[in-house]
């Protein structure tokens, strides 16, 4: 049903994360396409046929590094990098916002644009685990970062130097009974209690709360929380466009 | 009171933990005194001035080592070295008990005797945190394993490669609103949701359920924690007693 009297609107968003490389491709409000590299060069860009596609405007998001290397392999786009002066549809209340993750931020301007007019809890399950709140006037107010679950693993390992290094993995026995399950058990379960329990402490302020879950590492979780949760595993990226389309438009 | 027409018995109990050593000094049921080390040699042992003391017995925990050294250090004790062939007072279903933390052991079998006849979880809040779950028939089941403050902070830190180290501190803010109060929150609070989270899944299953807070940082949750909490500081060294005396008397 594309209207063929306007031009379509086209947008490449790159969200540089602590480990993988996302590049979605929108047409106006819908995504088209997302890729996932965990190294991005010479090879990867070919491989997206840019050039295939009639793109001008791009956002590019990186946590863990510096894009500029990004944006040098694909010149030809008019690149918004975003930084915590990048002009956002939210009212941002957290204090630092020049350390704020702006995975963190995308993802409540997304919250705030799918559920307007709601109080909406983000959480984000990757590397780390970001919770982060916007209220229904579309106030970020802010959050939490806890270990994501290959952190909490890894530190398991790592910070005792006995126990063994295990992979998350579908897992909801309340008890191990040997030291792989009681790993898994500490690790799933536990980091699922942990979000349970966040989510039922802003239900005590946010009684009619919506929850977002999202990130890699959401698969593990969706299904069994047991509150009203919304899965969208693309949240950060429609994020990215929607302050695209904020900065076009003013 | 002391009975004075019988001998006095007394032990000495040694857990080497992950971090620290810890020695106490028992006098029939009663802890006389425990000291702690980061770490044991021969100017540690001269400072414990064990020749005031006439101990016969000990036994030794080991979590992360090889207890020889301690116990040539202390030779003329007759030293009962925990593993998972000394008979303890309550039916082990660990499937794996050679890999069960000793200290984990020695939890259960202090709770076991110090709430007789009910269900006690046990939550040991060090390195790592455990939780270990032993029915009112002293049937210990087993538990979980999950990162310990520490850990959750040095992982954090360490595997994002950006976020700043924090330590354990009393926190009780829900929403952070800067990098400190979010990995605050998020380690702080987010660990006291999980302790609450496995309580209350227990409590599905044990509606009397016990609970038992240990381990250094349980500081941090004893008093926040709104379940019915019992704080013992000294539950894995008075364990420790009762598995040497229960050897003693078979």
């Amino acid at each position: 049903m594309a209207d063929q009297g306007h031009l379509i609107q086209s947008y490449l968003v790159i969200d540089q994360g602590n480990t993988l490389i996302k590049v979605a491709y929108f047409e106006n409000e819908g995504l088209e396409w997302v890729k996932t590299f965990s190294s991005f060069g010479v090879r990867e860009i070919e491989a997206l046929k840019l050039n295939e596609y009639n793109v001008k405007d791009g956002i590019i998001s990186s946590v863990s590094g510096n894009p500029t290397q990004i944006i040098s392999l694909i010149p030809n786009i008019n690149w918004l990098v975003l930084d915590h002066k990048t002009p956002v549809p939210v009212t941002n209340k957290y204090k630092t916002p020049e350390t704020l993750g702006k995975d963190r931020l995308a993802g409540v301007v997304a919250a705030s644009v799918l559920f307007k007019g709601q109080d909406v809890l983000v959480i984000d399950a990757g590397t780390a685990i970001t919770y982060d709140i916007i209220t229904r006037n579309k106030e970020y107010l802010g959050g939490s970062i806890t270990p994501g679950l290959m952190i909490r693993f890894k530190g398991l390992h790592t910070f005792t130097g006995r126990l063994p290094l295990y992979e998350p993995d579908y897992f909801n026995e309340l008890t191990g009974v040997d030291t792989n399950s009681s790993i898994m058990s500490g690790v799933m379960v536990g980091t699922l209690l942990e979000i349970e329990g966040f989510i039922n402490a802003y239900k005590q302020k946010y009684p009619d709360l919506i929850t977002i879950l999202t990130g890699g590492d959401a698969i593990y979780f969706d299904k069994i929380l047991k509150s009203n949760i919304f899965a969208l595993p693309n949240l950060v990226l429609n994020g990215l466009k929607l302050i695209l389309q904020h900065k076009l438009e003013n």
